[in-house]
């Protein structure tokens, strides 16, 4: 293939920097320096991988550099392995697809017989891995100034967060992560052939994060433009792209994406596994499926969608639905349930899954087949005997220490959100739960970023780990590189807002920064702490596009009579002033006090005198 | 002045009908009428006024026909008088301005000597006007389908909604509006000078209302601009507008849009009187101020954003702040009382301010003048102080049987939301909230049609009766076309995804109409049903743009193959098979038994036979 046409230059005003762990050279976690007009310098959590940094030498028909191999390495508890023959099939045709790159290929690695190679396992058995002591240093330093700002006490309490049951620490350490990760409420999904990949981790206590999908379908998107919306989704802050392709070239598209991914990269194999059996979900079984999972893990897929709670009781519970299954998992499921009257075999073969999850730390992500697709289904007896089986499958994947999120709905009203998060942490014993949106209302195509980003952030804030975007192609289309980029946005909105009001202890930070810049009117600094700083500019630019406005205390909005902000300085200047009076009113006070009780003590000694005289 | 290029077109599959009243013949409230595909007719709410009525013959240079005119006739506690006279400084110039059109001024309208002639007085004394029997028909109208869609009392109850509080009855009727006026709970914006209103009310039990800000100011926009901008706005659903224009022609462009607006429109009077002085807060007086109300009340603005409880011993609260003062009537009114030591003169005038507004029948929208303007600064002291106050003003506003609604913030991180609805309720006496945004986070510049979408969609269902629109150039510039569409669209989602958690018995028709024709490939059905269906065919065609797509069973997000909706209908021939297999089970198992009982009694029988006969 020809390399795509990729976005590499940095963000403005910002350079690439790494932290470094005292005691490991080889952890070096990428963090976004802004570089604001005031010589202040604001460091933040940077999903964006080498692609941002203009010194990196990168090719993404060879992929990135395998940081983690020498952690792999060092565990001593995985071998490489021939793998499996990568066959026409896997990418849908009779020959080996074109876009099949040798260059992109990788000898696989698996656990040694009987090894357990899942975090899960590691954090179980009290071992902090380096992905653990990488993690604890990026969610340290989601955003820190070189200017302290002190905070009064008042205003401390006053914006504390309601943290809705969660419990983040002042200080993250790798213990904690650890801890977390062996309790189960946080997963990090790492596949040991994934060592290109920046550890991550997703769980209610820490920064909440945000999936975006990509994919070409048998109708659009070539592998170049899959890798380019790769890049362009993580530039805008996705923490994992879901990889779902469906149609021809999976297999080669996967390996484009994966070999170029500083994110975690999950999928729905089934997706794939029908294409093997030519679309025909009746003709799917268990070795097929079987087959899939074991080519995507040696690719190194960090985590697979499973829609294992789908079962065949549940599937007349969705006929009077509005819009039934609209799940595309779960719909392929119900039907070959359907047609084979039988149990799902990913039920069925659920511990079979779970041996191939361990033998590469893929974790799953249990999928809801039975999710709402409207707001009239919302809720539902099948969506909840489904989550409730997700529970159940849940405690089974952790007896075979294999990492467990839970994904959730769709289209939910505002007032049912809360019950969704309620239930997955009551049926899941606090397994991270990972929503598509909710979406809160089904009237607005189009523009279904912003219908769901108010559910994202609603159930983010009540304990949502990982919001997986929606963009504003939904129901509509596949999503190009300026949706992508749109449903990034609205969503990484919707995780600050919830981690803001969950009163995470650096949230509040990036938004004090910001405001600051705008009261002091650096317009420079407010785009470029914005989390698009193109658009701001652009938009500011549209009506006061000299140079000179950007230093300009005031904006087109109200123009220079009517800035409230100018207007604010004065007011801190009365009030100085105003208290300067107050003082000096009560050091009058006080001093003609004073003068009033030496009077009142002379003539009442005078009284005195005169009585002792007396 | 040119006739500027307004929007005649209908919405798509759209027509303009009117429902008419049983006893009044002119009562004739507009619905936007949709002729779906299969036969259906969907009837919406609509604020679009006669401009989507290809029939209507218009002309912005003269005005729309005054259709209230009749009914403040009939009541007979008004005289037109003769008014004040228009100055060149009402244009903030010497000389009268260029787009000062005649054909648009009318003779005003004012009380009889010592009557008051607002909605808010008729409610009390137990007259239900023309305008309350017109809202009840347009509320109880939101969303209508010829065809009858029976709902599941088990659906009904799992979607019933959380009012929190409100109490919306399934039928609204004329008195139920007359007795929500009387008691402060909604108001009826509707100046007796501005007839050409379409009556609309705002409450917490009626639908949530959204309104848009437009105006030029000193530096951008012209009148033509602002008339477009006015029909294009309430062509995407703004239920009242404010004009907040700034700079010169200030009085020429109010004129054009009343003249031109079938929604009540909002003003700040003090950005006029403030150009009237210079732009010079410190010149400010009662006179000046007196002067513009009435100058703006003889034009018919429908509400006026009042600033009267920003008092002195506020301002010293908000030295503290990140963002100081950020309202611009809040600000100016701050540095008149800083530079004069002195109460506001809004405050110490806001009985006599009362006297203006109930012989036009003004409502107050009273100012948050200092409301957050930052995440760091919501629910302070400053902010609270004001609204107490605006508490105190309502129930003087209240003597005076003035219409009262209370402004809200601002930036308000989702965990202090409640808080803000709740204050309000308590210190307003359930006097209707009416909030901008609030927007959820600092970070998005460029994105707060978003970042404020979240709050208003929260502090909505908790309560908020209007949502004032933040667009995608806040903080940044004046919107545009563009601007003002995106800021609607998201508003609308906003206060829609509202009334369906207030469980508003009509909100969540609109979702299962739009639903269903998705879930039945009704491509066309589910555009037209859709907020914005231009966008949504739009981004439909962008991948499929063949008109045999738009009858297709399939979208290009899941190609032919994968499509879950289509599965979905091969479960429900499956459950309606299941049923019937469980059905003949039942009947098997039922006739097995039968036999088995006949058997049992046949055996039972040839016993007692045998007993009998022992």
């Amino acid at each position: 293939m020809s390399r795509p046409d990729i976005t590499r230059t940095p963000l403005p005003a910002s350079s690439k920097i790494h932290l470094t762990h005292p005691q490991h050279a080889d952890i070096r976690v990428p963090v976004r320096e802004i570089a604001l007009s005031n010589g202040d310098r604001v460091r933040l959590y940077d999903t964006s991988g080498p692609y941002t940094d203009p010194g990196a030498d990168l090719d993404v028909t060879r992929g990135l550099p395998a940081i983690r191999s020498p952690w792999l390495d060092s565990r001593a508890d995985t071998q490489l392995y021939a793998g499996r023959v990568v066959q026409p099939v896997d990418d849908g045709g009779q020959t080996l697809s074109g876009f099949f790159n040798p260059a992109l290929q990788r000898q696989p690695r698996r656990a040694n017989s009987g090894a357990n190679v899942s975090q899960l396992h590691y954090a179980r058995r009290g071992i902090i891995t380096p992905e653990m002591e990488y993690i604890a240093l990026r969610e340290n330093n989601s955003c820190r100034s070189d200017r302290s700002m002190p905070e009064s006490a008042e205003r401390q309490r006053r914006l504390a967060g309601n943290p809705q049951g969660a419990r983040i620490p002042s200080l993250i350490t790798p213990e904690f992560v650890r801890r977390e990760v062996a309790e189960g409420r946080a997963i990090i999904p790492a596949n040991i052939n994934h060592p290109e990949l920046e550890p991550m981790i997703i769980g209610r206590n820490f920064l909440v994060k945000v999936n975006a999908n990509i994919g070409n379908s048998a109708l659009g998107s070539s592998i170049g433009e899959e890798v380019d919306k790769l890049v362009w989704a993580i530039r805008w802050g996705a923490d994992t792209v879901m990889d779902l392709s469906t149609g021809k070239n999976i297999h080669s598209t996967r390996d484009h994406i994966l070999r170029n991914s500083p994110v975690p990269i999950g999928t729905v194999p089934l997706y794939q596994a029908l294409e093997k059996v030519g679309g025909i979900a009746e003709d799917l079984s268990w070795d097929i499926f079987r087959d899939t999972l074991i080519e995507q893990a040696e690719q190194g897929v960090d985590y697979f969608t499973i829609h294992a709670g789908l079962r065949l009781p549940f599937v007349p519970m969705t006929a009077e639905r509005v819009t039934g299954i609209v799940s595309r998992g779960g719909s392929i499921m119900a039907k070959w349930c359907i047609a084979h009257h039988q149990e799902s075999f990913l039920y069925t073969h659920f511990e079979d899954i779970c041996d191939i999850m361990k033998a590469y730390d893929v974790s799953f992500s249990l999928g809801d087949g039975l999710r709402p697709g409207c707001l009239a289904d919302a809720n539902d007896e099948a969506q909840f005997a489904e989550l409730k089986t997700l529970g159940e499958l849940t405690k089974i994947a952790w007896q075979h220490d294999v990492q467990t999120m839970i994904e959730g709905p769709g289209h939910v009203p505002m007032h049912l959100i809360q019950e969704n998060m309620d239930k997955q942490l009551e049926y899941c014993d606090e397994a991270p739960f990972y929503t598509l949106g909710p979406l809160t209302t089904d009237i607005a195509p189009g523009y279904d970023h912003i219908t769901s980003g108010i559910g994202a952030a609603m159930i983010g804030w009540f304990g949502c780990a990982m919001l997986c975007y929606v963009t504003p192609k939904e129901h509509l289309g596949l999503p190009d590189r300026d949706d992508v980029k749109a449903g990034l946005i609205a969503y990484k909105i919707a995780a600050h807002a919830a981690d803001v009001a969950k009163g995470h202890p650096q949230a509040r930070t990036h938004d004090d920064l910001l405001s600051q810049a705008r009261f002091e009117f650096r317009w420079e600094d407010q785009f470029n702490l914005g989390l698009d700083p193109d658009t701001a500019r652009d938009y500011h630019d549209e009506t006061l596009p000299k140079d000179s406005a950007k230093v300009a205390h005031f904006c087109s909005m109200c123009g220079p009579k009517f800035c409230s902000m100018q207007i604010s300085q004065e007011v801190r200047d009365y009030a100085r002033e105003d208290q300067a009076r107050e003082d000096q009113a009560r050091e009058d006070s006080a001093r003609e006090g004073m003068k009033k009780k030496s009077e009142e003590f002379r003539e009442l000694g005078s009284k005195l005198y005169v009585q002792e005289v007396n």
